[in-house]
């Protein structure tokens, strides 16, 4: 066993060791921690401004860019937003111990489901410091041990927090294994991450397709995860065209490089003439590039400036100011275009017809499925479930935003008097 | 691409194809597939014997054991119990479609989750031909399109049944393709089918633990799987000692080559001298080998034939006359036992103490935890799932037996009027 494998292996026992005592800890005790973590953060602002100045010097000598350094700067801004999202997850309602579906059973069982931890979750993430706060908070009041590996780029800032961390959850008795950062950067950790059954019971990574992809690869555990948000609005035949004009302008422009950011909008061919122009005078006015199919051409090209969509543009996430624009002949047509080039992730119908709007519903295999809305509205705060460890387009365990459920499962529990069974 | 491969992927086209109708047909359009599919079991009897005639022709030249061939045999009480299983999945209640916890957010959005299908299921199995129905009728019913892949020594009769699923199919109007029996018994075609992510979204594996872990090791496709079943029973020191000693003695005995029968006894140490040796003689009546922990022989070794246990024995699943026998001194030494060397299964306690009742229930992380009920009834039937694809020893997705429920996932759906995002 090399060093670094014997070094993770502590790092696993450590944390499956933790999730005993956290998995059975009282809510109030979790909250507690959670506030004590917030207060750790303000006691010590100086010292993790020094420590994430390590960071950004490190940045500026290895020339990343200007936004990256951004990301990975704090503020006073940014200290107040994660003792606030503390004190929000604080105030989240805990889903551990939920007995549900309790029902009688003919011979006196009685036979129900409660909700329980996963266990230890292992984090993988790039960039943002923050997100060790965010992701242990949610991790810890589900009753899980985390494991965090962020990004070397970090590695001085989420080591401070670390501390913040460890400090908070001995000051109220929990173990400070609980919640452990990865203090080493070899990028050969990710790997034997991974793939610590034994340890680690899921695995969340946030970041970029790479990281997901290379986690994919390697990893003998779940995971649960985030591809790409190739997210359509389908402007229906039926549609209210104040609505449709609205909703695709908001879901295309309100912020473009987010994963719940309109990819491709298609129009029904009824409609487009009367829709269409207008939209493409909207979306000229903020200079998002149009990428259009032949029929949009065929009725934009003299006015608006189109490039000729081809077959690689319905599969792209633009995350940027360009959009591609398919007329379609029905319903239909647009389900089975989100169904084969979307990424099921957020896909939104703009009609007033009853029977469009439920076949849109039930037909379009997303995580997140909408009529008359922006996909922009796909998130966890937006849905009201307070805060979100981010957006699954897996069909298994967690579909869309995941929150505090997400990170839970349910066991059968089962209450005899004695049955036996003939 | 071999002919093997562009097979496969003919198969995994067709199956994506057909979940796209699948998924949206009407609970009455399902049962009376299924329905439908039981007339032509009965239909075509004499064909459905001469096809697992040759089978067993096939086995018996092969030589394969007589329990094997047993389980192989077609008999018109099999083929009643098949018939009956598709009326029984009939009769229940279709989980595809149903909204729940749908809730207005401050802006005006109507959010809920509507549970859906998978979309397509790999279903991996070895020896009973009936499985091929039995798992067919569960996916068809929960919205699924499904690719099924038995073992070679049961070709015929599968194809034989494939033939009447076909009919069934037709005779109602959905595609043949929805539920897909594998026409080729090469080995690699499993090894295809788990790596067929953009077909198939699913692999529930039904067989021993060799095939269970070669999947596990080739699979890019999510798995519900079941691994060991390494039960215990806790004899606690407040339990009822008629209960302790009907529990244990039917946890263990009732029938032994199940995944839910008592591999393990864990005793405390307040009650072990007045409960085990009515409990060894019990044992010993019905020719039980025990395996005993020091203490336990201490105790027993007098009277009772008990062999030393070994480490390896308490990670034993015996599936036969042996059990393993531990006294423990408390309730803090039988949950860290059992969370240490147990399978995730099914584990139950023996106690009329509420504290420890529900200790246990919420520290052990097992599928199924049961206070004072025989391991035994951890099945779908005996849960009022009405039926079970198989009990999951995952933490993800479904724990436990897993049914219709288990087979569909939950979307978000999203009401709008018109919401932009601010």
């Amino acid at each position: 066993m090399t060093e670094l494998s014997a070094y993770m292996r502590q790092v696993g026992e450590a944390a499956r060791a933790a999730s005993a005592q956290v998995c059975r800890a009282s809510t109030q005790l979790k909250n507690s921690a959670l506030l004590a973590i917030g207060d750790e953060i303000l006691k010590r602002r100086d010292s993790l401004m020094a420590e994430n100045e390590k960071d950004l010097e490190a940045g500026r000598r290895n020339g990343i860019s200007e936004p990256l350094l951004d990301r990975l700067m704090f503020t006073e801004a940014r200290f107040e937003s994660m003792v606030e999202g503390l004190v929000q997850v604080a105030g989240l309602e805990d889903p551990v111990g939920e007995i549900s579906d309790m029902s009688y059973q003919p011979n006196g069982l009685q036979i129900g489901r409660m909700r329980v931890p996963l266990g230890v979750i292992g984090i993988i993430y790039e960039s943002r410091p923050n997100v060790t706060i965010d992701a242990a908070s949610l991790c810890l009041k589900s009753g899980n041990a985390t494991v965090l590996r962020g990004g070397s780029e970090a590695i001085h800032s989420n080591l401070a927090l670390a501390s913040c961390i460890d400090a908070g959850l001995e000051a109220v008795g929990l173990p400070a294994t609980a919640i452990q950062v990865i203090r080493d950067t070899d990028r050969a950790l990710v790997g034997e991450l991974v793939r610590m059954d034994q340890f680690v019971d899921v695995i969340v990574p946030r970041g970029g397709r790479g990281l997901i992809e290379r986690i994919m690869d390697e990893a003998t555990i779940p995971v649960i995860k985030h591809l790409d948000g190739i997210c359509h609005v389908y402007i229906d035949e039926h549609a209210d065209p104040e609505k449709a004009y609205n909703i695709a302008i908001n879901a295309k422009t309100q912020r473009y490089a987010v994963c719940n950011a309109m990819e491709t909008l298609l129009v029904s061919e009824k409609v487009a003439p009367s829709i269409l122009p207008r939209l493409a005078a909207g979306f000229q006015a903020q200079a998002v590039e149009l990428r259009g199919c032949e029929a949009t051409r065929a009725l934009l090209a003299d006015q608006y400036q189109v490039t000729p969509a081809t077959e690689a543009d319905w599969f792209e996430e633009y995350l940027g100011p360009v959009l591609a624009v398919r007329i379609v002949e029905d319903l239909d047509q647009a389900i089975a275009h989100i169904n084969r080039y979307g990424s099921n992730h957020t896909d939104s119908i703009v009609t007033e017809n009853y029977t469009a709007g439920h076949r849109f519903l039930r037909e379009v295999d997303s995580s997140s499925v909408m009529i008359n809305a922006s996909t922009r509205f796909a998130d966890g705060f937006e849905y009201g479930l307070g805060a979100e460890i981010g957006i699954s387009t897996d069909k298994l365990h967690a579909r869309g935003p995941v929150g505090l459920e997400g990170l839970t499962s349910q066991k059968f529990v089962v209450f005899g008097d004695g049955q036996i069974r003939q």
